[in-house]
């Protein structure tokens, strides 16, 4: 079988810092009451004017904050991001707006920038007014501890259910010159293709014309936050925002080249490794899910099985109990929406053909157990039609699942 | 809040009897040996040529029964149905196709009939051979077993996951006639709208052109079977067949008008009684929930709401956690890919209004909370932008749904 994996290509690696590590970006966590006693509210300060883009949730019911977002990012140009965690001001009306409105006018007073460059995020409990007084708190502590090491506290700051923090960085070479580029997300439940719950701040020091940094930011959410499902359920909150401010001084990337190209396998690598640690990360999760489609006429064919296989309830139940029941797999394909041949198709759980040409090929049922007995499971369909290809991530439907979403609010 | 139910209206009355209630129709459901010790082979016939309609799975994955009974159906007319349970003789390929004709040319031979008059069912496991030895002797007992009182049987033999039989029968007066409708059916996993895994299986005297009962099916199945979800997949096996032998004698029902649209009410009683049962006997149901969407500019737009609600994965947990998060309840509808207006939007539980024009009512959480832990619960939410509604009707998601699914093939 092909490797469909992303391998970290050009000149990107892997190092420490997260949304402070490219240059002049500074972050900070802290606690301010929205939640009991976990960290709460988060910043993150570009201390040079940035060009901004941010994706949103396609719900029709958005969050006062994405609303808020949209409306100042437009622009293309930001400074800072403020989110908290623990009320997702949703559903919360004119107030909702206003009180949007207000975190990002008391982070502009704070830092003397204009509140237009502030982009604002909420993740929580929907449909509860957001607490002014404790936000006031957070905006103050926030900013007074905005450090150029902040990434890891910001990151914590955002979670809900999530079990842990989810932070990348890299840095390579564009033109010459040393750039980086690093993420912080959160996702865990409501997680599914075009915006999760999930919020996603990316940061870089690339020089990049708006246009261009909205282009390569919707190129690599295609491949990876929209890529990715834990329950079906699409957010009314998601955004994931990036914020390029320049500083590594690069010959500014204004049309399509080598080096747009080297930017976007970054922010790709970025995006998709953050959507992968939110999946493995999905509540109730014990395993971690690659669902691979080959041989498709087209590459929008491919993803929307992927997704749809990766969504269907009874392949994550079945992979949860290790259980090879591959129909359920095909059974899922064939409610898509797309036009395939089942006859034509073989299905792989890992590396067993379970399914050859639409029906069992009198697999090894113990070897089909033992590969789904693992944390990280691969299942491939090749439609043996085309020669395009795609991948979701999912993770399985487990009793912590229910129990995890059967009194959030309570 | 208006009424959304349907009553049973005109001269319909409930009955025992099922699938044996009308004149001229026997049926059996005995043992074979495709399951251990549970009955596992179902039998229906009537004794005159029926006009007869199906509707079937909307899987592009089709299993080579419904192939075989879609073909045997153009004719629009039948004799026999007969069903296995326990293999569902799907993604079989060729030997698949030629074990479901099988099926049928052994009861033809029996009961000296044509092989086209026969319809042929199966439910269960995915992907492995129909034991035909089993089969043939699950043909023989099953026509040595034939009674007029046989329709519980039949309901029993068809079931997999099922707790209980479904089974429904209704008396009426057509054009001065007694006609009775009756009906079996099997759920459990894999529901959802454009027919669940679902098989159901409807027997009427009444007389009615091939033409005209295939639209009342069609009618009735758009307001029964495709508004129940369990849990988002749709099978590769589902049907729902109806066959009217016509021993009523009314006058021939060959076009629309009174006697058409009383035959039409009983029709759809009897579907969307079975398609309830079948919700409430859901994999690890605990409760029953009908969502209701009113206010809305179209029929469609109402049923496209109520049904992503009943699909939402958060929205079913909450409900087994009895936990009054109406934010998950408008954010699914705002998924649903309709256009409406949140903010004019009012969501209440049982009779509690929880949000108010798309934000919290201020309401009584144990009002809320109580509705919730009822065994029977109505969501409504009403768009307050036009006229239509509809309902879909769902279970709650719970620990046994997980169990259960996770170890179905083992």
């Amino acid at each position: 079988m092909t490797e469909l994996k992303y391998e970290v290509q050009g000149s990107w690696q892997s190092a420490p810092g997260g949304v402070t590590l490219p240059r002049g970006f500074q972050a900070s966590g802290v606690h301010c009451g929205i939640k009991k006693s976990r960290p709460d509210f988060a910043l993150i300060v570009s201390e040079k004017q940035a060009q901004a883009a941010g994706v949103f949730t396609s719900n029709l019911v958005k969050a006062a904050p994405v609303l808020v977002t949209m409306e100042h990012l437009e622009s293309g140009f930001a400074r800072a991001i403020v989110a908290n965690s623990g009320n997702a001001n949703a559903c919360t009306g004119e107030k909702g707006l206003k009180d949007a409105e207000m975190m990002a006018e008391g982070v502009a007073s704070l830092l003397a920038i204009c509140p237009q460059e502030v982009a604002v995020a909420s993740t929580g409990v929907i449909g509860k007014a957001l607490p002014m007084d404790k936000v006031s708190e957070g905006i103050r502590l926030a900013v007074s501890n905005l450090s150029p090491k902040g990434s890891g506290d910001a990151a914590q700051a955002i979670l809900t259910t999530d079990r842990s923090t989810k932070e990348v960085g890299l840095t390579g070479s564009i033109g010459g010159r040393n750039v980086s580029i690093g993420g912080i997300a959160k996702g865990s439940g409501m997680i599914h293709p075009n915006m999760a719950t999930m919020l996603a701040f990316i940061t870089t020091d690339v020089a990049i014309a708006p246009i261009m940094l909205r282009k390569a930011l919707v190129q690599s959410v295609n491949e990876s936050f929209n890529m990715i499902t834990v329950d079906g359920d699409t957010s009314t909150n998601d955004m994931a925002i990036v914020m390029a401010n320049g500083l590594a001084a690069n010959a500014l990337i204004d049309e399509e080249g080598p080096d747009f190209d080297e930017f976007c396998r970054g922010l790709r690598e970025v995006a998709s490794s953050l959507a992968k640690m939110i999946v493995k990360d999905g509540e109730g999760a014990t395993k971690f899910v690659e669902v691979r489609v080959q041989g498709a006429s087209s590459v929008e064919d491919a993803r929307c099985i992927a997704r749809t296989v990766a969504s269907s309830n009874l392949v994550k139940t079945a992979i949860f109990g290790a259980d090879p029941n591959w129909g359920r797999i095909l059974a899922a394909a064939g409610r898509a929406g797309v036009n395939f041949h089942p006859d034509l198709t073989d299905v792989y759980i890992g590396d067993v053909l379970v399914a050859c040409s639409g029906k069992s090929g009198g697999f090894d049922e113990d070897c089909a157990r033992k590969a789904l007995a693992e944390k990280n499971i691969e299942i491939t369909l090749n439609l043996n039609i085309g020669n395009e290809a795609a991948s979701a991530w999912t993770c399985d439907l487990t009793y912590d699942y229910v129990k995890i979403n059967a009194s959030y609010t309570s």
